[in-house]
């Protein structure tokens, strides 16, 4: 898993610096730090391009401050998602940052990416969501732009915002209800486009799976879709977009 | 439920020509023709605003044919839905014409409304449905005009039907896979929409089911919804819109 | 989209009046205000026949207050949908009325159909969605008349009210359950007929999907589904249908 | 289970006539004869009130027609479900009649319960079922009265069948599509009704599931649902009500 | 619909005591009464045979005392299902009882019936629903006798009450979770079952969609199902069979 | 059902000792104890392996407490699952503990068991089904193992654990999310696995069905699965498993 | 994850019989073999319990073939399941057998575990599935009983099976429609069970959706629950409990 | 929409080249041909970055060949998918390739983009629709590697490809049943992934969905995931990542 450690040990192993038997145990000590009730793993950056980040949402408030703080302390950044004010207060990292209307709290982050991710919204309940997924590619060190309120119904609203649409590296939608949003971005520009379907609406809307069928039978090809609300995983999955080289 | 036979019969009642029994009888001889295995209602078209209608889709093909035959002689009109060639021909009405693409068999049927309904299409796999509306808006004395695939991807074909959208007294707008169009055109143009999902798609459309619950959800209010695949429904509605006065 | 402004605006280039720059910025500053998170439309109501409603559900309440005076402000008419009693105190706007059974809050409004629209609930417990869609449908400027209680159980009850079904110009009909009333009011009239299910009932009234379902499968062809508890949807509808010339 | 038998046994044992041994084995003797692909139990119709009964479909032609002959040689009875023409014929059962209609193969039957049960079906298409009903009923000794086509669009048809509802002891009422009939019913008399959606229909019709939870949420309190398309349980339940005591 | 009062108004205007006009009139004051926001139709017992019963649950509480008042002036019977204490308290009618297990306020109610209703449940969390049953059974008229906690996982619980099964004239049977109890309760006796799931289970009990599909699909033929939760409903058909004569 | 006792009756039949009567009357003495609202079966541990367990939630607290103590007082062991600190208060037995990561309260167990139960969790929002799974094995006897956090986002956490999912027996998996985890432990080791979905995620993770239904359909043959969040049911199979002899 | 091979190449590295690179080479020089299409995994028997089988349904027939081949030709062992005559024909493998109630082919196999497993089947139409559960248990190397027709509705045919109930160490039990019989064989015996649900059934078997979520709700704790129809998979996890030791 | 060109008429205008009307009319004008029964959009490859692709499922075989000419002869290119080798025969274009194993017909496409997309797949049964994306990818103008058969079930062999899962830009993982493969994958690297889920499996595979959506559940944060079976779409947006610049 890891091509240049593995190397090292057999060539201490070659040379005799090590024993057979030590080199099969520290095959063993792999890089993550045991809280005993969570493992941490540090090492999840190299492997998948994204921090530890704690989802904070039906866990206890104690354990999410628990594992913050470790994380913080030893990679100096730290993101949570679905937090409250109260852990917030309870944190007590200085350089952590609060952002309510997505409910996040962000300490440290990157700051180099070329190229932009825009942010869309369909309407003013799915800024929340579309917030989460802005804070998260800004985290992880791209340069984001949101337009917000520009749903189908007004197809004007989003024809004057062409210029934006065609400057961005990738392009994350954010709708509710009939989830149409991300098929007539799609008709507009030749980038790749990451739907995230909210569960802003009621009756049929069915918690969101109606915007999210809505998406993923797209009549534009090719559109990322994610699950419903999950404006975090957009946010990656954009930066990875702008940072692929 | 019919004001004037009832009136009549209890005038004959009070005049003595018609005993109390004969008049209890004869409110049960109801005007529709008993075909033992159905029951024609030849006075559905006054109650309805809609002609007795043939679903031929599950039912015996000489069934359709006995059924269709009584309709024609009584009312000298006749719709047939989800019909097929051998029905056509085993059906010998002359003045019947077959229509393929929608599968629909039509004799008779009205020609006066003034105003007009426009039918559109999403894509090319809607066409069927989108045609058994405009057939049966015309069986019913509509006149009928169609613009086909139109669908979100491609927005700058929409706009280019604007003059079409406004001009019409009702629109029906079919569409499957993520049924986005209803909103886009119910953002363009203030007349009564009507919207018909169709089957049309793969995996998550869940046989129109997805489409169906998009154009419930509809950001535009006030968008009627049809059954997946209802075009003959849709044309109904928008016919009896047409015509009210 | 809108000829007459393009018109103009090509014939000031043509004439010299303005730049071919300056045009092509002024296609882009189309009507809408910005409030930064929400873009607010004033012109909705001459493409949709609807001025903007704001849906109140899910919005804080501040953001309904902003966004409720900056649309009063402006067009001197409001509604306001799924609203509360602390909505309604805070808006402060002295010609608002607050309507505690459907929770919407209307100001202004128009007064001028000829026609009217006939709202039926089946049960009592419909009655809050069947008031959402007259209070809307009046707020739009229809005469709504309505009639409540009148389910399938006690088929009497409806048969009573037929004079009044036979004058109306379109008929809501809201029933949770098992969804029946449509369907036979449809047998009963030729009229346009606006089905509104309710989440009414338990178990597998599924939130309303039953009643939604059986009233998109009515054997009585061309009734309009709306989404469930929908009953501004179908206050819209109704008084499009009832405006059409 | 069979108390008569037991004591007849523990009887035995305390007569010496049977050893303890024999007796524990005796009562593992129950009375099904057995096959070895399938258990024939003769003695169901004692416990409940329905003799064996073959469901064809999904099984072996040749299986179908071994159990069948097994059960008839035994009891002189047979009623046999979802049966086809081909296994009619291999059956080779001289007094056994095939109904095409209902694709049921019936020898032998009772003949004698007093009262009467009505069967019901909403649309032309639903007759299968209801006639699944009408030969279970009628094969297991009941009285059968049918009519067939009086759907809820026409209410009027089904009002001139009051008597013959009034009449009933079990009214069976077959519907598809929105499954209204039943609450209609339920509204005009007070019998036990049974309701039996049917898979007619298209789109939301999903396969009968909408007609069935349209029946589950009836208005009318007191209604028996069956399985879809269960024709035969509802003849077995109307039967089992005809001759309770 | 009322042969009688018909014929007692033919009569009329046959000997000249009435005119037509008011022949016509009187055919629409039916026999109930308005409320404004309620039409309580006191005629129900004689068509349902099950009097007027207030669903209180989904209600406002002052609604439902202003029904439940109404009700209990005219026919000194009344029945309210889904109550609460406040409810009971509010009412004040001396001769009522309120059931806390059930949530069921009854006054007044028949004593009439021969043969008996028998009400299992297969476990203790069931028993509000089977109570509901066996109030609702006994409120109209029949006797009724409990077994709770008599479910398939100890099977010899339900053997040790054959005789109970064998003495009812109609058995409702409770069960939640995989909802089993009514097949094995079918393969003992040869009585009408009413089979009632019910919301108890977690995970993919669904609410009682498992237990209801269970019951539907019962192996035995002919078992009557009720909604989930359904006991007031179930209460109704035993009754209902239990008199029908 | 038990055999020895069977033949104990009978003998004593043959010798006289009992009448037939009596020996049919104690046959249907079984050794349960009447409650009234609940019927204890403490002979349930000698057919099901399990003792007779609470399982609190949706029940009252008193009935919990009341049935909790009849069962401690006969077989001085108890097991309560999905129970809350108050229930622990009020049931005053001294031996018993709180389990609160789990809310579980256990009292006497077995402890005897050779071969012992690895538990693994994906995550650690799923801990609380795994130890429900844990306490349960632990108090039926069975020595227990417990691996958290060592999802499949981090193959090398699980790899490094190789050694203990060897060792074990019986191996349960817990996993909410996309339920993966089974299916890659499956591909390491010949070892019995028990999937238990979690409720833990959100929009499509449907309260767990994603995960039930992943592991229904895991790749790797013959892993048994459990209702979701039924720790319980793990635990109970997994010692079944390590007990088979 | 293979300690032995893994300590081998560090063994030679140490002793500079092989090179670092080299060592890292033969890491990835897997025990696997690469028919370009499809990778066979000769070592997964080591690994899992059960060696290489072919799942028929979906893939070509010539695949099939190949594959099977590829691997009998390597292990002497092959299990082919959801097979036709028209695969086993052109296989021409002289040792295998074709299975055709269950539609597998099986060449070789294990014939050596003590203690044995039991197949139940409630009707007869869940045979095939049983018999693939057979037939796999069979194949692995388990003694295995089978008792077909066993269901709930006839609850004596199952209590006259008691002896071969207890004297399994593991119970397979396959039931489709309202999938009740696991709980009922779980309230008699204390041994693993493992539920399959079948697809047997119409309506709202939902295609053995209601069998299977009725076996994740059964009242009896800790019975393992199989994928629909999949007999293969319980009849592996018969075999891993029957030899695990 | 088209800067360019609306500057030029607007320029056009201002020099007095074309007259005002002229330059309405211009406006409508839109580059598309009109087929009567669709429109060809020449210009998607422009705004979408994917050329006109003919979707053959549910079309007439004529109508996919009269498109795909009109779209082959004006552009020289054409991608068409889910077709038959008998429109491959009919459409008689030389430079077009049918591609077998997943259905495609490709003529013309682009060979540019440096850096590469890898394809992989869980099981061969998921094949067809990994080719789907590979030829799509391919015909783009991607260099496009494949891996078939690495599922998680040997998990050994999906960790002997990891150079090649480190050296792509994008990596298409295609897999059914439970879906896992995805998150593992996205455990090892940190990269663009695109999940397709297939329809492979049974029961409750439930055509894909369990695969959908335990893929939208992943633990590894921003996983695109498609529409189930739908190659196509993951081939162009992987194309799209991997031209991002």
């Amino acid at each position: 898993m890891d091509n240049a450690k593995l190397k090292n040990i057999l060539t201490s192993v070659q040379s005799g610096k090590i024993t057979v038997e030590k080199a099969l145990d520290s095959l063993k000590h792999l890089p993550y730090e045991d809280l005993s009730f969570v493992k941490i793993d540090h090492h999840r950056h190299i492997r998948q391009g994204v921090p530890e980040v704690v989802f904070a949402s039906g866990k206890k408030e104690e354990d999410v401050v628990t594992i913050a703080r470790a994380i913080f302390r030893k990679s100096r950044k730290l993101l949570i998602t679905r937090a409250s004010q109260e852990i917030y207060k309870k944190l007590k990292i200085k350089s952590a940052t609060f952002h309510p209307l997505s409910g996040m709290i962000a300490a440290g982050g990157e700051r180099s990416a070329t190229g932009h991710i825009l942010v869309l919204s369909a309407g003013t309940s799915d800024i929340p969501v579309a917030e989460e997924a802005a804070v998260t590619g800004s985290f992880l060190g791209s340069r984001v732009e949101t337009i917000y309120d520009v749903g189908v119904a007004g197809i004007h609203r989003l024809l004057s915002a062409q210029k934006a649409l065609q400057s961005a590296r990738a392009i994350v939608v954010v709708a509710g209800m009939e989830g149409a949003l991300p098929s007539v971005v799609g008709g507009l520009v030749d980038k790749p486009i990451i739907a995230v379907p909210t569960s802003v609406g009621y009756g049929t809307s069915l918690g969101g799976l109606t915007a999210l069928f809505a998406m993923l039978n797209s009549c534009v090809p090719g559109i990322a879709v994610m699950n419903i609300d999950n404006g975090f995983g957009a946010g990656c999955l954009a930066h990875k977009i702008n940072t692929t080289t």
